[in-house]
């Protein structure tokens, strides 16, 4: 920048030279000018260039400079964002199939959804700082739970379409229904056909590579008699079904158990307020979406998916799941919960790879049903329902055949010839009705639905509009109507003034740490700034207003943003296209691997199923590849952290003819630039495999190499991780995949929505979570290629200084040939957990004592801790937090020297609560060293609303669901303080659940 | 509602049964219908009609429904608030004038103007409650003071009009330049011609009441010689001045001086970043706005305007001023400094009414300046020079005249003849340019500037543009660049990044406590919800982008907006006409009293100057009196804290031929309903006078009684209290005034924009803060007329439910006739404080431990507290409260009892802090008495930062800009902790410092 200092005697700068141009990333990227060359000093380098040069290998390096338009300022780019956003069209959309339209509560929307305590947040494995989100998230299992009737819910999934496949697999591992324990594995799965197209979709592409067979029928005439002879280990039950029609399930779903089937129901849970909970009628499974409860369409996600299973199948069940546990007082704490399930995705041995969850959604869809309460959900409902009566009423008197006697929100009309002469004139009238065939139109009422749009409805349809009121029954089978109670636990009625929603949001929010407090460290998950202006777009109602499946027409601007997002996205990876329909990382990589699935296939290789992966890499690798059909063969690392050369050909030889791919992630999971990856690359592309590179880490990658060019095929990207979409407490995630020109016919497609793909959907919606990606097209447009080059430099930077300024207290691993890490560095923890009985689970919590987020724990080495500063941490933060870490060292010495008791002592007892220091202290240090280890905390405003949490506790005595107020009030039986027993131990878990973070 | 429970019987209600009319009502109501029930049972009456029927005398209630458009529910409202704005179009507006375009940096606008924590807050009169705004408005008054050179300046001013004319009366009392105290009280203000108009506009209507001279004249030529006799006080220099001009004010300075006036000079803060400080060349006061640092437009405001002085006038500023000081541990904190002098509205004797500040956008722009530092402020101003210079070379070298050599951002042209034509075609660009007269153009350029906008301008004009890039001087006159350094502090350079930003914005948040947090039981403030769907639209383009001097076919959506407005509100308080353009409660007075005395001139009575006050009334509406040009009478009160007929008949008498108007407050200033309101009313007509009553309490009023029915002639009300605009922690507020028939033509004017008033103009806006209409508007639509009453019902029926809770605990003063209050209830603690040392203040701090935020202390009577709970609040609320106020009660039985040391006691130690709990600890009663006196506490998030503060010693040691971080370190020698001393002495006056806050 010119010299503007005042009294300076030199002129002023020409306008060209105070452009606001590409001052954006000076606001994204943390150290000032000055700061990055004290770095560069400690660090010994003399600029950004010659440490990238030291750190990328130069075969990978590519200098050709990334053609993006150039940076725009914040306010241009706000401007750009409104002209896309004018390019959509925001009907009434009336179309239904799993997408409805809601009211987001302003007080939910601005002080959830705009709020960077709530979305900046990370996954909750730190229970002791998430302790509001986690609760927020089990009042979203009490709805799922509740309404359903199934006393286990998780904490959501990626969308109602993977939700159904997760369950299909759920109850084929459970061996089908209650009787049907091992099943033959030539058992179908059935499916109703009434089931949502693009659910069945993604049924499709889930289970043709495990050999599940699929048999789609009609149900209506009861349980299907031409199964084949093995019978069927589950079947799907819609409700209400696709068309709308809601069915009396009950004989079926006996018969199912008869034949040893389990019975998954896809329920709507706003219906389900009035419709009798499934777990009542034999229902061992739920699934669904969240959407309609406040959530916006945005054009197909992202939304809160739902599972909730039957006492019995909780350890089955996929994704995470908030427990209640204790803390070392014996006070109740939240915490996630059977971490010892599939969500640690243990490699090969995994059935599903989803690591992720829709946090940000579920909070949203569970706040929305603490606000209305059951009382208010069951009148949006009756609502909804009576609307839908109303229009059915007044078509009927208008001469029309509806076709369903029972349905809930969704009218389906035959109207003979005429179907798209009808949806014609309803968008003439800006409302969008569902084109079922040639002769039928459904039309699908909603919480926005008012008797005006209803007008413009009968109008389409050329009938007369009546009366607005309906009496008499409710159009569902007799005896059907709902009659247990629901959602009966006193948060759910507490909360109902909009002063009393925003004191409650505000005192969860308070008990958390997020982005917007401290900085997270967590190596592999690039806790980078998320900007303002970059969220901006999302709660626009042009972006968060449109239906999935509206005519593209409406959706133009959309268009624009996706092709713009996937041309930058390409160019900066260097692949040929971009999709972006999966929603979340393990998404990208199933997406990825079927993409190589099926190109072998088309070349008649099909028997290509070997999928090499180094024992370094993130198990969801494995777990996605098992997904995708293929054998897992891992291959070994060197000492260094390297894939070794010598293991790889070897297993490359051995499986060369069956060679379906590697999985390499790169720069590696231990934070290193391999040098040998075009050597890896082009060992596997020799024996006619393809690669993959997982692009976890591609914040160290950008504006410095494209996997596309270096020897990649196909790479997901974490739009949550690099491209500046916030982690939301654990999720959204969206992780599109970038492919070569030879792979560009198995991206993704879709039953509904033309995506450019033509290989399996993935996802429920065609662009998977459209709504968000307006947050990375503004990160590209603000930051431009020069802005991006420096972030990636900077993050590289930032990682060094850490590792040189923490190298003389704990031993960093894996500093690569040059002696320097890539964007992360790995802090050993183990010699002095060996030699003091410190663990790093004790470093971690003394962290949040510190005022800090704490690293990844135990990945991808247990025992250690992973730091990713980021490029958006400034100078001063990483310094506060490398003096946090040589206090913590100088603490770990005192229990070395016997100064302090190894039982007894700040890192063992941390993290320190208020209600500590209130009480009584026997502890053999004082309480301000407890803390006020450092004098810049004295004026603190957070501290840890609860002790260290007891995992095994709340493991033992399951409850998922929100504990009853008395449990607050008497404290359970203090839980011994023996790590191995509390956290870390093998049956637990609780120290690799960051395994999982790591890629979420 | 209908029975919706699961198992009922009954049929689903019909659709109009479930309509979502009038639901918001349901969520800005606190108590629910059970609630409000077992509330009314406490009081003792079986309705809310009932209640409200023995509240309200029957004369003035009045039954006749408001005659409003029914309630609409929230997507209805954000829709019809879509309308309007899109009614608005948004052209570049180079009009200047005062007005600037500026980018508000998103990170500001979502985590400041868009956040609950800070715009909830109220005026920081609890210091110890509020450290992080007084941080934030410390942030403010550094940059004023740095940029002007002047060592003190204000927490911030209405509007720069209205500075300007403190400004004026504030030399006046200073007595005129440092030489020329005691100035000749017919000595005039000399006012440079080149003001802004409606500086000028506001100084006439300032100047005239109180018969000061102005002297406008072109003072380019020197000093004045043609003065009267007395000379000049004081002049006002514009610098740069309205026409662009910057001229070197040097010699004018020292004239003045030398003739013993005073120099205030009205300067640009963004040009004072090139410009050498005005402090430096004899400036004495600057005033100013604050806007162009990233505070929207919005039509004209609000805005922070500024004012500084130098050594010597610090206790002649009128306004609120925050200042440094220590707390009981002898460690640095913040509060509101030298309250002994105008800001406490010493009735009679004031010569300010100014009681409120634009404390929101204040804290936005230091928050600017912070982000920005003083090299991006210096960058953004040498971008906006640069940009009028490209733009003055292309029009010279088009063979144009350019007027001034010397100009900052504002390029006025010679076009003769061509002026309308020039400014018309830049319309047809979409820019807005000054047409100054039929020959010449203005064009003011800002940080928002683009070369492309230039060109259009360039088109306009009819000249090509040519280079953007200008070398060479700045076209400044030569020395006048400044040398001085500014904004040295550490704050203004550590926030440089969007992350670093962010986390200081949380922290300043996380140190207060706001309504997001708790009740704010302030008695005549009417703390009620502001609902995120009344707040969602202001921060909308089409409402934030507009110029106040836009061409009104630019504002049609503004105009229906605020015509709708106008129109609620004069149907609800029973007024012909209501003016929006009074920019707060004090500025509301003035202008209502302003009609008044217009009125009486307009009927040649202008001898008519007497106004009588009860001596109940707020300080401000004698001060107003006093301002508006009236001798001030005292109206005695009875022991009821009614008026004393007997003595308003006498002084009635008295007065009769001189008798301008009464104010009074309705309910009164005690919370009670006086019968005889409608007597006091008829005398005083009766004697020719006129009648306005204070709407301060309009909240007890709303669909129950009229003013303009039952007797008043003029009112304002606080649209920031009744109608849901947030407190913004001590502003904006907005002060409409609404008169009957007969004093419409004399409602506000303005210079340069047409506003259905013909009377003096008392804002530099003519909508005044029109920016935030929308949210008053959105309440009225939102509640409808039922929910309006419905409100004041639950309004009335909490205060007293929250008296009738307490009286067996407190004494409850002034109950009227029946036994009820009105809105809001007087606990008296004096008895209590006799029997045993402890002071309202005392239970006020103890009530910070408790969680809650003070009531009001003081006002209406020294040494009580008084309730306005507001119809917000729920019942659990509520009932927290009692609860509080009951266990003090019991605290202060132990201090009577000797069970507690009256001078060592959780009383007189409240607020607690975290470092006391983690220091030693020597009180005589254990840590978690301190802090967790009741169960629910244990979770607790938020305890006071600082600990009671000591105002007297921040008076005495006055530094009111940011403290060095030194100060930080080392704590002061403590501060005994007399109370006498600490707070509460009458040189101090910090308990009376509510009476500002009722008001504000």
């Amino acid at each position: 920048m010119a010299d503007l200092t005042p009294g300076s005697d030199r002129p002023l700068p020409a306008l060209s030279a105070l452009s606001t141009q590409g001052s954006f990333a000076a606001r994204h990227i943390g150290p000032r000018p000055g700061d990055t060359e004290a770095m560069l000093a400690v660090v010994g380098h003399s600029s950004l260039e010659s440490l990238a040069d030291a750190c990328v290998p130069e075969g990978v390096r590519d200098r050709t400079p990334l053609d993006l338009p150039a940076a725009a300022d914040e306010a241009t780019v706000l401007a750009e964002l409104r002209e896309r956003a004018a390019a959509n069209e925001v009907f009434t959309s009336m179309i239904g199939l799993g997408y409805s339209g809601t009211v987001t509560p302003a007080v939910i929307q601005r002080n959830i959804l705009e709020n960077p305590a709530w979305y900046t947040a990370y996954t909750p494995y730190q229970p002791e700082i998430s302790q509001g989100r986690l609760e927020a998230l089990i009042n979203f299992q009490t709805v799922v739970a509740d309404l359903t009737g199934l006393p286990v819910a998780g904490a959501s999934m990626l969308d109602e379409a993977t939700a159904a496949a997760e369950a299909m697999t759920l109850v084929r591992r459970a061996g089908g229904g209650r009787g049907g324990r091992g099943a033959d594995p030539s058992a179908v799965f059935v499916v109703d056909a009434d089931t949502l197209p693009q659910t069945l979709a993604v049924l499709r592409t889930r289970a043709e590579p495990l050999g599940i067979g699929l048999h789609v029928t009609d149900l209506s005439a009861g349980w299907p008699t031409d199964l084949p002879e093995a019978g069927a280990f589950g079947v799907l039950l819609a409700h209400p079904g696709a068309s709308g029609a809601v069915r009396d399930h009950r004989a079926l779903a006996a018969a199912a158990h008869e034949a040893g089937a389990a019975v998954v129901v896809a329920a709507d849970l706003l219906a389900l307020t009035l419709l009798e909970a499934p777990g009542e009628w034999g229902a061992d499974v739920a699934c669904g979406t969240t959407q309609r409860f406040g959530v916006p369409m945005g054009y197909g996600g992202p939304h809160a998916g739902y599972l909730s299973v039957r006492e019995g199948l909780a350890r089955q069940l996929p994704g995470r799941l908030v427990g209640v546990s204790v803390d070392a007082d014996g006070d109740v704490a939240y915490r996630l919960a059977l971490q010892t399930r599939e969500q640690h995705i243990r490699r090969e041995k995994a059935t599903s790879n989803i690591c992720t969850a829709q946090v940000l959604l579920a909070v949203m869809a569970g706040a929305y049903a603490v606000y209305h309460g059951p009382e208010g959900l069951t009148a949006i409902a009756a609502r909804v329902h009576r609307t839908a009566q109303v229009l059915a009423g007044w078509l009927r008197a208008g001469g029309l055949d509806v076709v369903h006697e029972h349905f809930f929100d969704t009218v389906t009309v035959a109207v003979p010839g005429r179907a798209a002469e009808v949806v014609a004139a309803a968008a003439e009238r800006r409302v969008n009705l569902r084109l079922v065939d040639a002769d039928t139109v459904a039309v699908a009422c909603d919480e926005t639905t008012t008797p005006a749009v209803l007008r413009l409805v009968a109008e389409a349809f050329g009938v007369t509009a009546g009366d607005e009121d309906v009496d008499g029954p409710a159009s569902f089978p007799v005896g059907l109507r709902r009659r247990t109670a629901f959602l009966t636990h006193p948060v759910f009625r507490e909360h109902r003034s909009e002063t009393a929603m925003l004191r409650y949001l505000r005192a969860l929010s308070d008990k958390d740490l997020a982005l917007d407090r401290t900085m997270i460290p967590l190596g592999s998950c690039t806790m980078k700034l998320n900007a303002a202006t970059e969220m901006a777009a999302i709660t626009w109602p042009e972006f968060a207003g449109l239906h999935p499946f509206a005519p593209v027409e409406q959706a133009r601007g959309y268009a624009r943003l996706i092709d713009e997002l996937c041309t930058g996205l390409a160019e900066i990876t260097g692949y040929a296209a971009v999709s972006v329909q999966p929603n979340a990382g393990s998404q990208g990589e199933f997406a990825g691997l079927l993409a190589i699935r099926s190109y072998h296939h088309s070349r008649g290789e099909s028997h290509r199923d070997v999928c090499l992966i180094p024992s370094s890499a993130h198990g969801t690798n494995a777990a996605s590849a098992v997904m995708a059909g293929m054998r897992v063969v891992v291959v070994a690392c060197d000492d260094a952290g390297n894939v070794d050369l010598a293991d790889l050909h070897a297993k490359v030889d051995a499986h060369a003819e069956r060679l379906a791919a590697i999985m390499i992630t790169y720069p590696s999971t231990h934070g290193v630039f391999e040098v040998e990856v075009q050597q890896i690359c082009a060992a596997v592309h020799d024996a006619g495999g393809q690669v993959y590179v997982d692009g976890a880490n591609l914040n160290a990658l950008v504006g410095l190499a494209r996997p596309g060019r270096f020897g990649s095929d196909v790479s997901h990207l974490n739009l949550h991780k690099t491209f500046c979409i916030p982690h939301g407490g654990g999720g959204p995630g969206v992780g599109p995949i970038g492919v070569r020109e030879h792979l560009v016919p198995f991206l993704p497609s879709h039953p509904l929505v033309e995506t450019g793909g033509q290989g399996p959907a993935v996802s429920g919606a065609p662009f998977g979570s459209a709504g968000i990606l307006p947050i990375s097209w503004a990160y590209l447009r603000l930051m431009g290629p020069d802005g991006l080059l420096k972030a990636t430099e900077h993050a590289i930077l930032a990682a060094n200084y850490v590792a040189e300024r923490l190298r003389p207290h704990y031993p960093v691993l894996y500093t690569g040939a040059t002696g320097l890490v890539a964007h992360e560095c790995i802090l050993d923890i183990r010699p002095l957990t060996k030699a003091t009985g410190v663990t790093n689970d004790d470093v971690a919590k003394r962290l949040i004592d510190l005022g800090f987020h704490a690293p990844t724990m135990s990945f991808p080495v247990a025992g250690t801790l992973m730091v990713e500063p980021t490029e958006s941490e400034d100078k001063a933060e990483l310094d506060r937090f490398v003096e946090a870490m040589v206090l913590i060292r100088s603490e770990i010495e005192k229990v070395a020297s016997g100064e302090y008791d190894p039982s007894d002592n700040p890192l063992r007892n941390a993290p320190h609560t208020l209600k500590m220091l209130a009480g009584e202290w026997a502890h053999p240090y004082p309480r301000e060293t407890a803390v006020y280890p450092v004098p810049r905390l004295v004026g603190r405003s957070y501290l840890a609303p609860v002790r260290r949490i007891d995992g095994a506790y709340g493991d033992r005595n399951l409850v998922c669901s929100c504990p009853s107020p008395e449990a607050f009030e008497e404290p359970h039986p203090p839980v011994p303080r023996e790590p191995s027993r509390a956290q870390g131990a093998p049956d637990d878990l609780g120290t690799t659940s960051d395994v999982v973070g790591a890629q979420a």
